[in-house]
């Protein structure tokens, strides 16, 4: 049997706030959301990793068909000449491609880039499956993984050379359409963020510098993580017709006018899994959200041999009562490990609610939850809505993550007065956000970033 | 508006039976499952092939998770000195193998693979995360794409440079666990592929000479087209320590005593869409089974401008009472096209079941219901229960698919009486299935396709 001596191995050894870059490596690690591949830069997926995407990826993939998306499959290799086709997103690309030479032992005639993203390949077949207004909108999302060299630094789902994501690919008849479906995209990762990650963002563009190559205009949605870094979290590109006149998108619109179409492409990655660990974790590991918790709940029965079928039996009715009402509940009867060693586990593992059930609580007719957040205990009696409760407290759980998520922002954003000002700031503060006005150049941003080490991460928009 | 008149253009321009190969690239074209890609021997999915991935994916998915299993996300790339660990694994895939040699300008020191399958990555990995007995069995799956270089004839779903599967693995302490497992997940497999896809299938062994590379042996579902060939629908494979020694998956059981594990894989793929097409498809398209087919009904209403109002009224009545009931249902309200040009389009696709819904239908208190699978008409008073009515006539579909296709694969099955009878029977008739007996080893293997051009493609488990 597993006892308290292993706990220390399991737990996290370093505080968050003493080393950030440790503490998040070992959560991502013991906590097993993933695990690094023998090729350097990537990583494996764990279950429990993976079933966090899985519900991200859920929540999301109903809003975008709710919104009149539909999914579909993009090969992986797109051909050299096609994708140079968009000269600036070329060259933006390709310092990062991956690059197959051969099959075999033969050598290709022409190089295959594995997708560092689909633009290209995608509209070389757009244009060929619109032909007339009756074909617009196109309004495509493509759920795959996109390949990208990093060669510096690279960290579990914030930098990593292959990354799961989402790419959504549209065209319309006109501009206002492309334009409309790029802020109501970003509209709906704005909630999926805040009200299922619990995580606060700022909407905003990016500045020239700093958007997609080949689009006309970048929004972002930025967050602040809790060592004062930025953190892009999902970004939608208004591409104009900056694609459709090189791929050839054309249409014959209801007047039997051939034009271009306009375009918008977006995406989000699994990126929202490192901000999620970052922004909610604790020293004792993993603070997951309930929403998009793989386990919500858990039960741990406390028993000796003589009381065990009862309290199991208890147990077993909670669980049945939490599950019936689509609850992901899950009862840990092991007996191979101690209850103090599942604590344990379940806090690293940010499991948002535990419930404990000993003899004891079944004299009491009572039940305990423990918070996850903040630890709070709560004896709720058995003869009150258990389940009322549970979701009940399942939900302030939800919004307290988001408001202390608040906090960070708020707590790491200053106003910069004027010029001298933002240079004051950043000479004793490399961290945080700071507000502040420029003339709105590339000169202006390059002279900044000269002179203050500061990038301009997002012109917020104006409400 | 479009008009009968085009209706010939997006038809099926061959007949089934007259030239099958071309009657199947023009379903996949025109039912707009797929398109080709610009690399050779790759291919799109378009949105309605996309569906039937995804509702084939969420069967087998839920079917895998209720009986332990688990997702996870395995990265794409390989490196060379992995892959070839198991040799003989390494000798059957390099053949197909592409590789990536180079990053941005700069050569790679070692080739990297793209996963033609991920044996040899997983269980790498696996050998990190399997210390105990506690931490089995492990059973995973993984829903990706592997890349397999078709050099010879390629074709849609069937034959792909890249295909989109799931692949299964999983570790046991035992090795009789490890074949419960092979058999369980092929018992899995049967039943998804002949409830939900009508396609009948014949379960068995492959032979050593066709087995997967690296296993001890493979079990395999195996169908026949209505061309005569056969298709291998599903595979499991027993891998006994073959990889678990080279890639050291040892555990301590629970006498301290350290075992080396027992493997399987298997695995399913869009190949799967490609037997459905071939099986169920006619001259006028696609026939698709209820259960996985993207829009189960679809209500054309028909109606002149007087009477528009009304027409629509009762098609949207009717679809909300089929929606509700959780039937994908479609209502083609599409002013821009006829109903003869709706009529076409929606046999073309496949659509189970259409109801037709004019004003003197709604005079004589009825809709006309039409199925796809045999053309039958039916008259439902819509005093009668609707819903049920439906509900019934697409489960009868879906049955009567599986006895359709029960007929072919019966018919194309022959028994031979000995071997000069197998070989009289290969010199007139070079298609279907023939049941023979076999001295079981390579050399007869050998000397029967030599002699008859024939392949042993299942060697039927005994009942």
């Amino acid at each position: 049997m597993k006892d308290n001596k292993e706990v220390k191995d399991i737990g996290i050894t370093v505080k968050k706030n003493h080393d950030f870059s440790e503490w998040y490596t070992q959560i991502v690690l013991k906590a097993q959301l993933a695990d690094y591949s023998p090729v350097k830069g990537f990583i494996v997926l764990r279950p429990y990793g993976y079933k966090i995407w899985e519900l991200l990826r859920e929540q999301l993939d109903k809003k975008l068909k709710e919104t009149g998306h539909e999914n579909g499959f993009l090969p992986i290799l797109i051909p050299e000449s096609l994708l140079s086709r968009e000269e600036d997103h070329f060259s933006g690309f390709i310092p990062e491609v991956f690059w197959v030479t051969q099959t075999g032992d033969n050598k290709l005639s022409e190089k295959l880039a594995i997708r560092p993203t689909s633009e290209t390949l995608a509209y070389q077949i757009f244009s060929k499956w619109i032909m007339s207004y009756r074909d617009l909108p196109l309004k495509l999302n493509f759920w795959n993984s996109a390949l990208r060299a990093e060669i510096k630094s690279t960290k579990p789902f914030i930098r990593n050379s292959e990354f799961l994501w989402q790419e959504g690919h549209t065209v319309h008849a006109e501009e206002k359409e492309a334009e409309d479906e790029v802020y109501s995209i970003l509209e709906i990762y704005k909630i999926l963020i805040e009200q299922y990650l619990s995580i606060p963002t700022i909407s905003g563009f990016k500045s020239d510098k700093e958007k997609f190559v080949g689009a006309i205009y970048t929004t972002t949605l930025e967050s602040l993580m809790p060592d004062g870094k930025a953190l892009q979290m999902a970004t939608s590109h208004h591409l104009g017709q900056n694609f459709s006149k090189p791929f050839e998108i054309k249409f014959l619109d209801n007047n039997s006018k051939q034009r271009f179409g306009w375009q918008t492409s977006w995406g989000i990655s699994w990126r929202l899994i490192g901000a999620l660990i970052m922004t909610h974790g604790d020293d004792k590991g993993l603070v997951l959200p309930p929403k998009i918790s793989p386990i919500q709940v858990v039960i741990v029965p406390i028993y000796k041999s003589k009381d065990k079928q009862e309290v199991l039996i208890q147990s077993e009715k909670i669980s049945k009562i939490l599950e019936n009402d689509g609850i992901r509940v899950y009862l840990d009867a092991r007996d191979e490990y101690t209850s103090g060693w599942k604590f344990h586990d379940w806090e690293l593992k940010g499991v948002p609610l535990r419930i404990n059930i000993g003899s004891r609580d079944i004299q009491n007719r009572q039940i305990e939850l423990v918070r996850r957040d903040n630890f709070e205990k709560l004896a709720v009696s058995v003869d009150d809505d258990v389940l009322k409760k549970i979701s009940d407290v399942l939900e302030e759980i939800q919004n307290n993550l988001l408001i202390r998520a608040k906090h960070i922002l708020d707590e790491g954003m200053v106003t910069a007065k004027d010029y001298q000002h933002l240079k004051d700031i950043f000479k004793t503060e490399a961290n945080g956000f700071v507000k502040s006005t420029w003339c709105g150049k590339l000169e202006c941003e390059e002279k900044i970033k000269e002179e203050t080490g500061a990038d301009i991460r997002v012109i917020p928009f104006k409400d």
